[in-house]
């Protein structure tokens, strides 16, 4: 059991990794750093949270672990104030989407202190936000992405994993610009293809909104999801982004041109092996 | 109650009428039109069918409706025959999902003979296809898109409509190109993204479909469809798809203009604006 547990940002994210480690006895004491204190006073009702602050200096100090739950790009900035202020010997990860950023502003500050910093990735959320949508059991049966770099210790990945899988989660390694490049294609891709399919809509015939079957649906439910945070997230992860755009569009190319060529055969075999890959991932 | 039903075609659709009809007492008598009978025998024994042939011209013989359920191309070949052997005063309609096509040819039959024709667009499927698939309850709840042209007689679309009423559906009407852009726009481009989707993970990142998540899974589900089905579908509605397909690409640069520019506030702006349209459709 850690003595002190550090997480800094009580969002959706931030509060299920406080809610689980309380669940699982991950740790005796938590403590939550957050802008505005009043904001997740339900954390300390509820019990998720022994203390919060919104000063980081003294928020992580003498914790093992500090988790960053903040905003991606927030993340970054933050990490210099953890850096400074955290224990020796302390554990430091983080919940983002992205990856690759928050890897070399710890790269640099590695060579000026060194402490245990690997990168996290929970693909478990919502299309709902803060503290009031977190949930103990976010975690269980959700594949968390540790992304070690060359120069990460193994024991900091082993520690950081374990305490992952402790709250259910099954555990994958990646390094940060795979990543990247992994949830560019798999999940920024597709809320920025949804987003412009709804956007369609409005410049094609905006009347068709009526009209919109379970197909539609499916495929633009992420465009649902809240702004501030895809904006974080898309602005983050940007140039791995515009590139699987690009790959994207190529995709897209080569349909219309079978369709404007009119080679049906081509146009099915494509339609097969889309369909082939698509069902191996049920 | 009609006397005598003929349904061109037994497949999830075709099969679905017959099955939906038998169990609302529609008709008395229920004729299969099939390219292999054999291949439908199962709707013999199960009673969705009392008779069928290979033969178009003495399957619609003598009946009241007919119904074309053959894939979209197809009843456009199919259209001339059983116009010239339907009976006098018989009504047709079909289940296709692109309406222009089948339109132009009716109104170029009802020059040399006056029958009553109508299309009607069924949004209910399934990924599945074949007899095996089809279900009496398919239409019960679901939405049927009837699309009278300027000549098409009011009472031919009263009945037709109502004859969807007494299988559980919901009629609205659209004139058969707006219903081909509305389909376009949220059926058809969804599909052709989601294909794209998948598509491009294999040119960016191919061990990336290990890390698909819930989102990219909802995104990208109707990928899995029926490859035949969907290459005549793309190809019947081609016109109205490649245009929906521009406006598309036009929201897809926009948002990736706002991403290089950094112009968070406008991006942010814009998914804002996505999430309401996309909130207001469930």
């Amino acid at each position: 059991m850690i003595e002190r547990l550090a997480i800094v940002g009580i969002g959706l994210l931030g509060g299920s990794v406080a809610k689980a480690a309380r669940a699982a006895s991950l740790a005796r004491e938590i403590v939550g750093i957050a802008r505005d204190p009043r904001r997740v006073e339900a954390a300390l009702r509820d019990g998720a949270l022994d203390r919060v602050t919104d000063d980081v200096g003294s928020g992580v100090r003498d914790a093992e672990l500090v988790v960053l739950a903040a905003p991606v790009l927030a993340n970054e900035r933050l990490l210099e104030r953890v850096w400074a202020a955290a224990t020796d010997g302390a554990l430091i990860t983080d919940v983002g989407s992205t990856k690759a950023g928050l890897a070399r502003a710890a790269g640099r500050l590695h060579a000026t202190r060194r402490l245990g910093f690997v990168g996290s990735h929970p693909m478990a959320g919502s299309e709902q936000s803060g503290y009031g949508a977190a949930r103990a059991d976010l975690f269980r049966g959700a594949l968390v992405i540790v992304t070690p770099t060359e120069t990460t210790e193994p024991r900091v990945v082993k520690a950081v994993s374990e305490l992952w899988e402790r709250v259910g989660a099954r555990v994958a390694t990646l390094d940060p610009d795979t990543h990247d490049r992994v949830v560019a294609i798999v999940s920024h891709l597709p809320h920025l293809a949804a987003v412009a399919l709804v956007d369609a809509v409005r410049r094609f015939e905006p009347g068709a909104t009526a009209f919109a079957g379970r197909g539609f649906k499916d495929t633009t439910r992420i465009a649902a999801g809240d702004a501030a945070v895809w904006e974080e997230i898309l602005f983050a992860n940007r140039d791995a982004l515009l590139a699987s755009c690009d790959a994207f569009r190529a995709a897209l190319d080569d349909l219309e041109h079978l369709m404007r060529a009119g080679d049906a055969a081509a146009l099915r075999d494509r339609l097969v092996q889309v369909k082939q890959t698509r069902e191996a991932m049920r």
